[in-house]
């Protein structure tokens, strides 16, 4: 107690940092974000999953933010209306920003079918943001209709899904392409792997 | 391309999953959450910063959630009306909860000045809340008005300011109270350590 006495009371206290590169370096990879996107069904929080998997057998430190633990948590004042998925996806994109900061790769899964929002997410997160397209054709995605969810849109029970009554704008510049619907999902995440491996995010290793 | 012909329409792929468990286990300790609250200028930020700096060298994964990096991000759309400080803090706490899953030691340092709320990010975050009280005294606080921010409150140039003229709410079960106004910060950060390796959140080693 008696030795704050000694301090000077305008002594301002040097603000320690850890920083993002501090970070990168204790975890032996950058950070980076790999942003899946496609349509319902593609196959996108599968493959992150995957991928995800193969990173963390490799060391690396991860993260899939995907529905399941936003739209419950950090986006459940959000709903479905088109001014709420703009936002949710802002949010994914900020989010997916602190994990970059915190030396996470990290793997997003949302449709995000509109380029102007994922345009959004590239200018906020610049050279970390790495699209995935999951380019799984409709006919596809509706013929697995794994939740059913094509099946009620086709009845009128859905509003506005992607690929039946709102548009899916395909990425044109996505640094990753996935035929999802057209090989294993084991191709795809080597895939994945070899374009971080390229393009030094991570260090490659023999598998 | 050929190989997935093979394959049943109605396989469901298996969801690879990358548990928090296993996050912890690759990094070496478990992860949670200390929520720094007290007074502006009680060394909430500065604290935890600290904290972080010594964790990190540790070997610790680490990350500090502050105004500095929500404000202008995630939360940007949020003001400091009473409803957007609650969605504030509720934010920070689901936020947190996602870094705790993806096995980060997490530091929020916010007033948080409503018990509440904090019962609420308690709530949230369960066994992995542990609240910090920078339990600094108003007019030590006061006195040193790093940012200049309880002058102006006094001058009724801010509305609803935190011990001025809105009220801080002292916590009554906080996990580590530190008397941040009274001893050097270096016996805070080890107050804080102490805790973590008592109660099994990391391991103990010899500075």
């Amino acid at each position: 107690m008696s030795q704050s006495k000694d301090r000077s009371p305008n002594v301002v206290w040097h603000q320690a940092q850890v920083t993002r590169e501090m970070r990168e370096q204790q975890a032996g990879h950058r950070s980076a974000v790999l942003w899946f996107t496609g349509l319902s069904g593609a196959g996108k929080s599968t493959l992150a999953h995957a991928v995800e998997e193969r990173l963390h057998l490799m060391g690396c430190r991860t993260f899939v933010i995907d529905g399941d633990n936003v739209r419950h948590g950090l986006c459940r004042d959000l709903g479905f209306g088109d001014d709420d998925r703009v936002e949710n996806i802002r949010r994914v994109a900020e989010l997916a920003g602190l994990f970059v900061q915190a030396g996470v790769l990290t793997l997003t899964a949302f449709i995000s079918p509109f380029r102007r929002d994922r345009a959004q997410a590239r200018e906020l997160l610049g050279e970390d943001f790495i699209e995935v397209f999951c380019d799984t054709p409709l006919d596809v995605c509706e013929e697995r209709d794994v939740k059913g969810l094509y099946a009620r849109a086709r009845a009128g029970e859905i509003a506005a899904f992607t690929g039946i009554s709102s548009p899916y704008e395909a990425p044109e510049d996505a640094e990753i392409v996935v035929p999802s619907g057209s090989e294993p999902i084991e191709d795809s995440v080597q895939r994945v792997l070899d374009y971080l491996v390229a393009k030094q995010w991570i260090k490659g290793v023999s598998a």
